[in-house]
């Protein structure tokens, strides 16, 4: 329940009062989408300013919980001036809004570690929404293969792919999606644009949509069709696959993120493709896209029961192609789920 | 020219170095969309620092551009080592990042106000990319206005709008689709969801794509059918209408946001609508679909030749329905043009 939340970092945090007014926070406290808003929670309970345009949504969203709705008027100032001490996330606090804190005399406690990793636990409902957003991405990727012709362009196939994750009930996509066809997918990053598909050249779609406001992220590689110069292409798809699956049948609850991110970086080097794999293993998933635990050569964020985060090695030859091979997967009761799980055999269309 | 936008910043800024990690500025900057990066400019020029996943777009972006592309390694410590005088945007710089500077004994120079300024006077070259996001803007909703059928729901509609956009050449929304039926339209910030379209439903429709990062913004309110119970809901659509047209009429350069917002304001109260005009009457658009100049009772930011914004008042009636009436306007040689423009007179579907 969303509004057991607030209690939960209230109670993490251990200040006076806790402010939240970052749009995700204050997401994670209210069960809402809104772009203005503070949420104070105190020893008394938790009330969500906002102004006019959100007061009705958010009345409807939060009656019948313990957290108050109340029209933000007057200043920020006067809304804090009986506290001595005030959390808020430090790191996600923009330099004035500190200053004028510590100006007015407040004791500032840092937020933001209780914010991450409650986060990045997630809790029954937050599963849920996740895992139809993961659903709605699967179900999307399977009905646009048939509609993918020579002569599409990226901007194209993304419009295809978009409207069926909208009319299977997403409320918008958790990023711009990425559509790179051919020497394209070499670049990581690829900005969608104008080209246009043709026989023999390999599709990259990294692609996710939101439900709930919890987002999905999945990506495949594919060809369009066997022109025979894909040898090459197939033995590497199959290295990364294997570096994919291996990361699923030996990450544990317990691992730091570098040891998750060794599985499938070891295994691409006993293979010569070290190199190649230029980016991080992974990311935990939920209200951003990107959000806490990093999985990566550094990381030292514990792997913990409830997470979700993604599985997604590749590999990069500039100017040729590149494959990505990415699942959302969580921990559930110590076993390790794959939320999307669209077929990862190299498809030829 | 994007690349020439840097020299502009430093020259408004007048201090040793520029370091900018911002996305929306590191855009304007390198005209290039990323999620992590530094560009720093000094009197020797500018250097554009990303990791792995950009390097190959950001080299070909700025290929024949005076600004170098660099793989960040290392730390910003490192980076910064050989300066005194570092320009950051304070308003948009976090606490720890703000203190590091100092804990390294930089003098600190706020950078803000020049990016906020600059970017709200649009070149050409905005002006174009905003020009054809406002084109796929309302060629979408006159192609979508046959497309939408009794019992669709708002999700449905959404997916449509987005599809045409995006097939239209739009990278992408500027936001979530905001489409609201019935008395839903009442919730200025509706979330799309899906109840179903009946007969004689108020549509309201608030929307906007984005080309070459740049976006557009816009809404339309018309009804689907006329059940003849639509008497005060067409007078008071001739109002807001009448309030919107009275805005692009009067508006002029060199007036303050405050008095732009009065034009509508005040025409609304003499029709006894003010009270449901809940919001600012604009904000400006370009990288962000809010940006600086705000249009609100409050503002006094000076309306300048080159700005592109919204007008759009609107009046909320709580649990029965809401009408909103927005164009993308511009400033272009003292004129107004109106960059959205699909017909506003009331559509009966």
């Amino acid at each position: 329940m969303t509004h057991t939340n607030a209690k939960k970092i209230y109670g993490l945090v251990g200040a006076e009062a806790v402010l939240t007014e970052q749009s995700d926070l204050r997401q994670y406290l209210t069960g809402i989408s809104t772009s203005f808003g503070y949420v104070l929670i105190d020893k008394s309970g938790t009330v969500f300013y906002t102004d006019s345009r959100y007061l009705e949504a958010a009345e409807a969203a939060l009656a019948g919980t313990d957290i108050q709705v109340k029209q933000f008027s007057g200043t920020l100032e006067n809304l804090l001036k009986d506290y001595k001490e005030i959390a808020i996330p430090a790191a996600r606090t923009y330099y004035p809004d500190y200053l004028k804190l510590i100006d007015a005399g407040k004791k500032i406690v840092d937020s933001g570690k209780a914010f991450f990793e409650a986060m990045s636990i997630k809790q029954e409902y937050e599963l849920e929404y996740i895992k139809k957003a993961c659903e709605i991405t699967d179900r999307a990727f399977v009905d646009l293969l048939p509609r993918i012709k020579e002569g599409m362009s990226e901007n194209e196939v993304a419009a295809e792919l978009e409207y069926l994750m909208r009319l299977y009930g997403a409320s918008g996509t958790s990023f711009d999606t990425i559509v790179a066809f051919s020497k394209n997918s070499s670049i990581p990053h690829h900005e969608t644009g104008g080209d246009r598909l043709k026989f023999g050249d390999v599709i990259l779609i990294d692609y996710g949509c939101k439900v709930g406001g919890y987002c999905s992220d999945c990506t495949r590689t594919f060809l369009f069709g066997d022109d025979k110069k894909h040898g090459e292409f197939i033995k590497n798809y199959n290295h990364v696959l294997n570096a994919h699956m291996l990361v699923k049948e030996k990450i544990k609850v317990g691992m730091t993120g570098r040891e998750a991110d060794a599985i499938a970086r070891k295994y691409l080097e006993e293979h010569g493709l070290d190199k190649y794999f230029t980016h991080s293993l992974g990311h935990g998933i939920g209200i951003n896209v990107h959000e806490y635990p990093n999985i990566s050569p550094k990381s030292l964020h514990i792997l913990q029961d409830g997470m979700v985060f993604s599985d997604e090695p590749g590999v990069y030859f500039e100017g040729d192609y590149g494959i990505r091979i990415e699942d959302t997967i969580a921990f559930k009761d110590g076993k390790v789920l794959s939320l999307t799980d669209s077929d990862k055999q190299l498809i030829i269309l």
